[in-house]
């Protein structure tokens, strides 16, 4: 088929007839399928389930270092979490520090203790004049809420097929003491599956903040989440080359098990410098006695080492991966030489990016609902929930079955070409 | 023997030099006992490990509702959850959101809360100028921590034997619109384990704030913690009593399982009025996608309903009480008669509170450190931690064997009486 912006006003119309008819075809079938959120499937969940066996009665509860995990204590977590979630992190365990069971908690908090006791002595930021953080976008709606809840002011960075638009990042936070923070998904980013490239990296690492209490919020949440084996994404460990670069406190890294064990029953962590880590145990000791240490010997029993991960995350793999084929398959085969959309064929993490022609993602959202499949909200991806070229559509494949996905991705491109269809008839 | 404010300076001299030799005699022994936190024993511990086989990898992990526990979802809590901690609670199950494993950190994130949105609409704490909280003393440590941490000038309110001084209570709220909370443990309080008095309930129930952002911050952390299955204290239920004063948002409920399953690894909720759940959850929703339904459903299992957490607590009771008396009998015996102090005789909790001579405490618990014998710090139960009479002295039993307990008790019984001869000697 031909591109839809060569196409005549006639063949526009009667191509506009057909998919309306295939539209309503599929719109009595009355679906329900979700493809909107980063939720594991009830089958990945199923391979965690010997968590559930590793600890029982007649098992010991002490740690390696013969901590009774069952009592109080031990504020930063368990050494053998901090070495685990270490090798994931790949940083010293001595950088960590082990929180709950949501990473996206610890961020929340990492702001909340910004906003009223400041970063390393310096100014609350509730107490100073205007906060700002930079956003590379399309991003991760999570993200954007916890700042826009701050009132923090939130600047769009571009992303790049390389990681954020670092140009401006450069000249942004150089010129700008206000802005404090930016949010980085590094590897298989949200939603476009995006690994920065080594120098992008780098140049996060040497950045010259304006503001001494700057920091790069680095959500590594997709570490150990790839699709292939042989066909992986690669990040470099950014403590290390912002310690190489002199600026060892640029950074808070976070990481979770969320999506390698239980999400919402996993084990979380912020691996940080030194400095970093002695300012927030400060406030952690007055917010926590400690956090779940039997749920930390949960998971150290169950993988051992990074090497279980490994293998654990390679089952995961196998369920995933089918999913996403399907997905870019689709798109490949339906839309490749429409020009009325694109996207990227991650090799890794919880979503397909799509960028529709501008001003058709909200409308897109609308018919797949209206035909009974959830996607993300059009614009979420964006701070606001305002996606200026109303274009970027956030794929999550995870959830749903690879059949239930099959015909969800087919009404999808279907609600693609249709409101493309009527974005070039000016409807 | 005769008070010793009776006695001659020839007596006491001659008492000091026999109370020093059998310090001496202590000091030698180079005891390594710890009665400083309320931290469950071993052997309480020991009784929740059925808790480790109620979930296995044979279990269906869905709640009563067929919500899949295992993942995403359910900020508030699963409804058995809520169910269960709202019967411990003694409130409706749609009153409770049920959070992580630490009541402390609920507070501290309400203080938190409070401090950069407000509350209800309220200017945010960290706008107005200045934040006070009434603290009744002796109190919890942890509570006053908090206060201190986010600069929150604390007052002291003495502790009653029927909770705190209501007439200055209602005085300091009803006068002064920067008193914005008060700390309270009103069952077997720490560390007097005084239960408040029904009057001193629907007192506080009846409050007329000069804030409207004032709230109670009411951390029943001991409701169920008898001693005596026979010999209980009842407090009113705050909540309802609330309600009916036409009050129904003045106050904030917490509770939670850390001494009733495993410290660390337990749940924790928040009881309040549909106004405060509904403020709550706008930050919640942000902060979280949900806690750790796991866990809460394997307390779901392991304790059923009400009935279970009862008969777990007569366990905890038939460890802790034999402690308690140990001390408490010691007490009586060695200083009844004595004129050198004062203590309670609780009926649950975890503490027992003891009232020096004014300026002993400090000199009781620094000879009690150099024999071996780590008491809480004096006037930790104050807030910043300045008892002005240096008098109180928290004792928690709950650690050590009773035959530690019974050696280190002997030696604190020494130590008060050496440092009151000392103080009338004038030394």
């Amino acid at each position: 088929m031909k591109p839809y912006r060569e196409m005549s006003r006639e063949e526009l119309l009667q191509l506009k007839a057909e998919l309306e008819e295939r539209y309503h075809e599929v719109q009595v079938q009355n679906l329900h399928l979700d493809m909107s959120r980063g939720k594991p499937s009830a089958e990945q969940l199923d391979i965690s389930m010997g968590m559930m066996d590793v600890l029982n009665s007649s098992v010991d509860l002490k740690d390696s270092e013969g901590v009774d995990c069952r009592n109080y204590g031990v504020l930063d977590g368990v050494k053998q979490a901090k070495e685990l979630l270490g090798q994931m992190s790949e940083v010293s365990p001595d950088k960590i520090i082990i929180y709950g069971n949501s990473s996206l908690n610890v961020m929340y908090d990492t702001v909340a203790r910004a906003m009223t006791h400041g970063i390393m002595g310096h100014t609350p930021w509730c107490k100073q004049e205007k906060i700002k953080f930079l956003c590379p976008v399309p991003g991760y709606d999570r993200h954007f809420a916890i700042t826009e809840y701050f009132g923090i002011e939130m600047l769009n960075v571009p992303m790049t097929p390389e990681g954020p638009d670092m140009d401006l990042v450069e000249k942004l936070v150089s010129s700008d003491s206000a802005i404090k923070g930016i949010w980085c998904v590094p590897k298989y980013s949200n939603p476009q599956g995006i690994t920065y490239s080594d120098e992008t990296v780098r140049r996060f690492a040497r950045l010259k903040p304006a503001a001494e209490d700057f920091r790069i919020f680095w959500d590594n949440a997709y570490c150990v989440h790839h699709l292939y084996d042989d066909h992986q994404d690669f990040l470099l460990e950014i403590l290390d080359e912002c310690e190489k670069a002199g600026n060892p406190d640029i950074v808070y890294k976070f990481c979770s098990t969320s999506k390698i064990s239980f999400p919402g029953s996993g084990v979380a962590c912020i691996a940080t410098s030194p400095n970093n880590l002695k300012d927030i145990r400060k406030q952690l000791t007055i917010q926590t006695i400690g956090h779940d240490k039997v749920n930390q010997l949960r998971h150290v029993r169950f993988f051992k080492d990074i090497d279980g991960i490994h293998a654990h995350m390679r089952k995961h793999a196998a369920i995933m991966r089918p999913k996403f084929e399907e997905v870019l398959d689709t798109l490949d085969r339906e839309l490749s030489d429409l020009g009325i959309g694109s996207w990227i064929r991650p090799r890794g993490g919880y979503f397909i990016s799509f960028d529709a022609m501008e001003g058709c993602a909200k409308a897109i959202v609308a018919k797949c609902k209206a035909a009974g499949v959830v996607m993300t909200g059009a614009g979420a991806t964006f701070p606001y929930g305002k996606d200026p070229k109303d274009s970027n559509i956030r794929i999550a494949p995870s959830f749903p079955t690879k059949e239930e996905l099959a015909v969800a991705t087919d009404l999808f491109v279907l609600c693609v070409k249709l409101a493309s269809v009527e974005k070039l008839l000016g409807e």
